[in-house]
């Protein structure tokens, strides 16, 4: 995609003759940006970690929801997992090509907002004081 | 942010002592992320606009859901609201200085996201008919 051409243009492309509801860029950026897809896929532009390495890694992710990420992960076709032919079996996952080559377009995204959280945060505070002062709709 | 730091270093400076749903770097993600605000920040990205062009533009969106996504947007710091002194009054649009520099990062997302929807779908349909075929597991 072009991102010099008009955004006119672009959403008719993006959109097809579908609804914008069913816009692949959409559908792609749902998969990115899921409660933990984010992270995880941030962990693994690291280095391949097995199953019981994530969870102490994230210890706020249960151990059904890390599942869960894994497989919408891998089903997307960010990350791989392979089975390690150790006693007992141990399971690794990791980013494949396709997965890697989005790492770098998020975390530039990721570290923005790292970045600018301050910013966002007081722009936030201001808003809802206005709001509470009865000044919007001021302009 | 530095993102040659390691990970788990990076998820303590994040998380502080707080729990990872509160993650400051996930609070801004979901603002830029909400159902219709990637869209409306890359179509503010090109020029300002009045609300009935971004109504005319975007013709999935409600009416009541174009002045929610704004509100919040604005909230945020990444757009502002001017009412023109026209007659009647219009109320324009545009991208804050916030919200410009946000749209970088963001925009070279979007374009991947659209430059590797086909590979992202081939995964997914290669993946449901493992699963129908009952090799999930395997590797």
């Amino acid at each position: 995609m072009d991102a010099r051409i008009s955004f006119a243009d672009r959403l008719k492309t993006m959109q097809g003759d579908q609804p914008l509801d069913a816009c692949p860029v959409r559908q792609v950026m749902q998969g990115i940006f899921g409660k933990w897809s984010t992270l995880l896929l941030q962990a693994l532009g690291e280095r391949p970690y097995r199953f019981g390495e994530l969870r102490r890694l994230v210890p706020d992710i249960s151990q059904r929801m890390l599942t869960q990420t894994l497989r919408d992960l891998e089903r997307d076709g960010y990350v791989y997992r392979k089975v390690l032919p150790s006693k007992p079996p141990r399971v690794e996952y990791g980013l494949t090509a396709l997965g890697a080559s989005m790492l770098g377009p998020l975390t530039d995204l990721v570290v923005w907002a790292s970045d600018n959280f301050a910013a966002v945060d007081a722009a936030r505070r201001r808003f809802d004081a206005d709001e509470a002062a009865g000044a919007s709709g001021s302009g």
